[in-house]
């Protein structure tokens, strides 16, 4: 009885969200924004339903947790949650359409930040501080997803941490998946706590610190400003989120190992160190570049450069400086991020560095290989050995990646949008990160896009959170067989 | 004494090139265009350094080829033609710098067809026909190393095609290539032979129908008309070439099955039927376009589509039509087919249809093995079965191939040009295919591009034509050690 298990399930995912509803409500009550009515029909909604879906469940409590029942509960739970979010957006009127309503839920559950809003500002505050909740809550979704579900279901090379994830390691997967998500929870908590608190240190009010705390832990990219972070332009401000949106770039499972004190390993993980030391060249890269060209000073070159290389490596998406009017191999440089992303394990999008790096090294030994066609070779990833079915896995996710991006970006430019603008909302989507180029740059939104665009857009989105096989695997038929 | 070896073939090389020049000087001679010198001048030169090398070098003939002599010797030999190819350029003063002369002879050997003359018609004919030839001899040079050398070096999944070359199966691989490439080479003669006379029959001169022949069978794309093969504006020569496009991006070993009547095996070939099939798809989509939107009757839409997508697909790169002012999505379909490429086998280059297809069947495997855990699966390419280190040869190409482009585009897009004309040139590059878009497109050309941007891609012409495995592994130390 598989349906039943995804049916408690969605329950389950209803109720949490529907109390989460709490907090905008109470933001909305402070502010008397008008948002009040809009935000307790959607509680009393999300609740109606998803209560009475619990209890008349209960006894399939504790389900024999399969792949095929993980996978389905997985995409079905995301769906059902971003439905939710776009309740709150289209009984309070904030979008025309349906179609933008379920666009700014999914680009927030997503943690992508994309936004059809053209005036953010004008915006009830309930509804603003609902829209980066999306984010925070997406983001604990997957960080549960990288850490505890896909290692198990051996999707996309995801297995490499299957020995990693912290907690006791029991047979059955539902447990695991407690534990886990507890542990990883605090530190996700703690650092909302802290975060907030800094950003209030530099003069934002507790609503803009919360939301963009939530934007940015998320990796998501969701502001309270039409500017972005712009707005403040505070040194500070985006010291702080720059180093944040750095932090939830990183593999939570070392935050965790960081929080006992072994801080040997964590600095010796090869993820880690790649991805610090892509981040570290392609600021310096790009502070030269905006010093030569666009800047006088050589410390606001680096500011800009990086905060922006920063934002969009780790997929926020959060914008200090128009980065379509710096030079065009800036330009390429953040193209490049919208594809590589963060590491895997954390709340970032993109292709993940670890996957990345076991391409390159899979070349490395391929030219070995031919060179030596006797000898016997083995793929290493730090200490790990990395297994025909890893490399297969981060194979076929590659592949599907680019696919899906080549595909997607096929209906937009058939829609009529030129080609820039196309390919760069496409990968900005599938990776997560919020702004492209040209009509969906960092001082435009997705708004005039016509609806078909948005809706390719919001599979995209949707796609490239779950890791691509998550959903495709649901579309194979052999899946649906006995 | 594995330099001996190179040094012996480089000297063979140099000889043969020098000969075939022979023909542009005969119709320099006849039409008196001023060439004749430095065409001479050229032959003396190769010629006389050639000779020598070879009479001094006799005792190393039939060498044992080992990998690694035959993967420096395909490389070094390559760069050794361009650099002849060269030669008659910059005699003639028909460019004004060494770098033009060279992009213009590597874009020739490498059937790329990417040009840096500004105006084609003013340059003596002798030149002209020695630039078409380039385009013939690398025709002829791909057909052997894509057919008789690379599958026994294990490169880039062309293994596959290890039992699938004419001739016997000796072990040494020398009298191998010798046999594949006259069996091969008798193919490409006649088709040559049939192409130039069809051309003659549309009212085409034998000047510009041997040109055009070379152009198309090699899948090159050099014309001797400024606009292309949008001169002759006659649907009669637009449908042989479109033709002959699409012979010259079929397996040749498939073409010599069919010579000897073997019918049922040639069209029951998987690569073939997709080829076939992804053309059709992509012409039909395309002249819809273009019926829609930009021409005002159905055959001339059909016409054009056919044209450009077989020109782009094969990787030829002849022009009919200016597809810069076409819609979008046919500007996207052909920025695809530039990766995509023809079949593997063929004269044409891009990523080759097998590849593509192994690709997809692996993402098949990939989701039925994440289904089934325990199966037993096996890749098969029709009725060959595809092995381990084919696939890994595969993936190995697709990766290198996505770093190339990346790395290349942005060292074009840091000397300040534009994202469309930096990515689609080094696509276009990389595919040897020709005209990309924005100012490198089909109506524009390379002239104007700075001097490192032509560098950077001739390199990528080199890599792309060379299936890049043979030249990147040079560059591994592992590969010089004993």
């Amino acid at each position: 009885m598989r349906l039943y298990y995804v049916i408690r399930s969605v329950g389950a995912i209803a109720v949490c969200i529907g109390l989460t509803m709490l907090l905008p409500l109470a933001f909305s009550v402070y502010y008397d924004d008008g948002s009040t009515q809009p935000l307790v029909q959607s509680m009393l909604i999300v609740l109606g339903i998803g209560l009475p879906v619990l209890l008349f469940t209960r006894r399939f409590d504790q389900p024999y947790m399969n792949h095929r029942n993980a996978m389905t509960i997985v995409t079905i739970g995301w769906i059902a949650a971003t439905l939710i979010g776009a309740l709150p957006f289209f009984l309070a009127g904030t979008f025309g359409t349906f179609t933008d309503c379920v666009f700014e839920s999914i680009s927030g559950f997503s943690t992508t930040g994309s936004s059809v809003l053209t005036d953010i500002e004008c915006v009830p505050k309930g509804i603003l501080m609902w829209r980066s909740l999306t984010h925070w809550l997406g983001g604990m979704g997957i960080i549960v997803l990288s850490l505890a579900i896909l290692p198990f279901l051996g999707l996309g090379g995801m297995q490499l941490y299957r020995a990693e994830a912290p907690g006791p390691t029991p047979d059955k997967l539902t447990p695991r998946i407690r534990d886990t998500a507890s542990a990883l929870w605090i530190i996700y908590l703690v650092f909302t706590l802290v975060m907030i608190i800094l950003l209030m240190f530099g003069g934002m009010d507790l609503f803009d610190s919360i939301c963009h705390t939530f934007g940015t832990l998320a990796t998501g990219g969701f502001s309270t400003k039409n500017l972005s972070i712009a707005y403040y332009n505070s040194a500070y401000i985006d010291a702080v989120i720059t180093i944040f949106m750095l932090l939830a770039g990183i593999n939570f499972s070392l935050h965790y190992q960081l929080l006992f004190g072994k801080i040997k390993p964590v600095f010796s993980d090869p993820e880690l160190r790649f991805f610090l030391l892509v981040v570290a060249f392609l600021i310096l890269v790009t502070a030269f570049v905006l010093y030569q060209t666009t800047y006088p000073g050589l410390s606001q070159s680096f500011r800009y450069a990086a905060f922006q290389v920063s934002s969009i490596i780790t997929t926020t998406g959060y914008v200090t400086a128009d980065f379509e009017i710096w030079p065009f191999l800036s330009q390429s440089i953040l193209l490049f991020c919208m594809f590589l992303g963060a590491s895997a394990g954390s709340t970032g999008g993109g292709m993940k560095c670890m996957r990345i790096m076991l391409l390159l090294k899979h070349i490395y030994l391929e030219l070995f290989r031919i060179i030596h066609p006797r000898a016997v070779t083995q793929l290493k990833f730090g200490k790990r050995l990395v297994t025909e079915d890893i490399i297969r896995g981060v194979w076929g996710f590659f592949i599907m990646y680019i696919g899906l991006f080549l595909l997607s970006s096929f209906v937009l430019t058939a829609l009529g949008i030129d080609l820039v603008t196309s390919f760069s909302a496409v990968a900005a989507c599938i990776g997560n990160v919020g702004p492209g180029l040209g009509s969906v740059g960092p001082t435009n939104n997705y708004a005039h896009l016509p609806v078909v665009a948005k809706w390719m857009l919001s599979i995209c989105m949707l796609l490239g959170r779950l890791e691509i096989y998550t959903v495709i695997i649901l579309f194979v038929p052999e899946f649906w067989r006995k």
